[in-house]
């Protein structure tokens, strides 16, 4: 995993990366269940999942988001931190087998209200399926150093 | 797990309920790099951790999230769905052996622009330390129908 | 989880309850193998199942019994606590792909020889398929307070 | 895995081995509660576990049953299947870091009253922790074909 | 498992020992990739894997080689130690739902140039899948006891 | 996870990298022991392992190896795929707490005498603990094309 100072001038509006794809299996589905302890028949049972529209088991949406927002996990970034996600949505369901990635825009760049050395870096996250759907998406809220304030 | 149809009309604002607890173990992190893939090394390597201001390995955001919202996992509502979440906050760190529930508040009851038979539910997530300070929040929203709708 | 003292007069004869369900997957297989360190070939092995009856590996005993209990473990009774399980049978196969849930019911009531304060609730614990067959059955003693030892 | 036919008549009536032994650890709580979807506090929540009697988290019965049972599942017998258990009872409480192993006796050899060319075998399993106390027993039920049975 | 003091005399060049079979699954695909953090799309992705020669994701050879070797340790010998392996090769791709088990050949023994009272014993390890391809192989240096060294 | 193509000729001799480190977790253990089925006490069994000259539980070899190889794969290389591991040596052991990295060089770069169009490059890779001590080696022979073999 490489390391990389990036500053909150460095991120340039509109700039978008896409992922490597991870398909989600139904090793994913149980594993999912058991680390969180969400059961749902929606999710572990094929049989009712048969009954509903989708007809069969959908993904646990934090699974999605979980493992959506882990694919963008691959450069450390020293000077910045996660704040938290605004406006997530489970916009199609995911279903065992499907094949997701990540793409991430930077769509907005604030200044922090408290914290005057960083800015706040918006990226716009979705999570896509093989038809390039999009399932789920979220505002990532990333605070990152201003390089000025390091002088 | 029970099933019981809660509709629009009977979520309660201000009600709360408090989910059991877990404790977040090191077999937590491990499970959670290991499904989502992010393996950075403040979760992973405790050697690294010392040198933070932390001095320890912090669990990840999206595994307290995944977590705190399964917790809730233990009623299956037929006449709702998750919409999303608004507002998730990584508040503070979780560290090996933290014990985490969650507090569910019905803070809000609005219409649902798109959906006259159907109401939005706003159930407020904070979730618990064994310190009650909360380490992380969000808003999820639940579209519920309302029970006139099946008038 | 939901918590509720259930009392040794509580326990009504001839109650029944069933779960919900759960497909049992090949992970299922390969999780309790990983996890027991059973790797028999009956369980582990394809080829080798072809040439069994079954033509298909089947799931540990203790699989199906762990899981069967599990699907039950959904309201903790405070004034309770297991003793054991009798005739615990393994009636028929589970295949990767059959969705099981329980049906547990009270089937006998007992004084406790050793504890007066308590009384012996068995339930009978049935495993069943999607065709709703019983596929592993064991009685469970459940050692329960009686309201009057409070007295 | 070694093979081995062992027809009913080779078993020796107080034969005694004893397994190889496995710490409990912690991942296995986690693994286990993950797997089965009993997540009950006593198992996975540390602060609850203080305030009762045992001061800690204690192992699901279910758990060491399987683990025991694993433990043992070193030889496979073609001539013989598992038909259930009896008398199994939870006996001591497996706390996180103690060592199992399973003492195996055969204890009763019985005609089997539905299969003529086969007798039943009682394998009495105790499984015994580092200071070689019973924490769980039961009587496991083999049906093993008679050597005369191939004649 | 069992335990059998096995000096270097005892190994006779030539045997030959097969473990028995294991069907490698989309779960240990997960499971490994989980576990040493390398999610390569040729083992995770099913549509890009769809565009590479063979059409299909592929096992890390790293988990065919940790398996194969897991196959061989059924027997616990106390008088020697594993000293690394030569030659490891990926011969043929593994692909999901194919059975491996791992054939042993006693190939070489030789004189231990830094220990006197041991010796080297080269076990030809070659891992097969059901059409008794090789698909892995690699030579693991064992050093073990000479009988007279305890004399 | 980033793809860049590197050619032979690209790979410069004496190149050194060294990854990010991951502690070695007793769930390690667990997950690694239940991946491949070897539950050999040295690896599994704390009281036993009390006994033996380390004086505690040592990682399975192969474990090391997977997460050590796994900690290198950041980069995608489009025109080379793995050969094979000369000289995989089990240097010094690896306890539950020790943090790995690994350090990749560049040793040797060779002709393929079976295909003209590429070359060999060793990359000796050396996990490294938390002291700098190696505790694997190997030599991982990679088959990288040519620039030239393009035009």
């Amino acid at each position: 995993m490489a390391e990389q100072a990036i500053y909150f001038e460095d991120y340039e509006l509109g700039h978008v990366r896409v992922t490597s794809g991870r398909t989600i299996t139904e090793t994913d589905f149980v594993v999912h269940a058991g680390h969180t302890g969400d059961f749902f028949p929606h999710h572990m049972d094929a049989e009712f999942a048969k009954t509903t529209p989708f007809g069969q088991r959908v993904a646990h949406g934090t699974m999605i988001f979980s493992i959506g927002v882990g694919l963008t996990a691959s450069l450390i970034n020293p000077v910045a931190f996660s704040y938290g996600y605004d406006r997530l949505r489970f916009v199609r369901p995911v279903f065992i087998g499907d094949t997701i990635r990540t793409r991430v825009t930077i769509s907005a760049k604030e200044d922090d209200p408290k914290r005057t050395g960083s800015g706040r870096v918006v990226e716009r996250c979705e999570v896509l399926n093989q038809r390039d759907e999009v399932v789920l998406a979220a505002d990532h809220i990333l605070i990152a150093e201003r390089r000025a304030s390091g002088a």
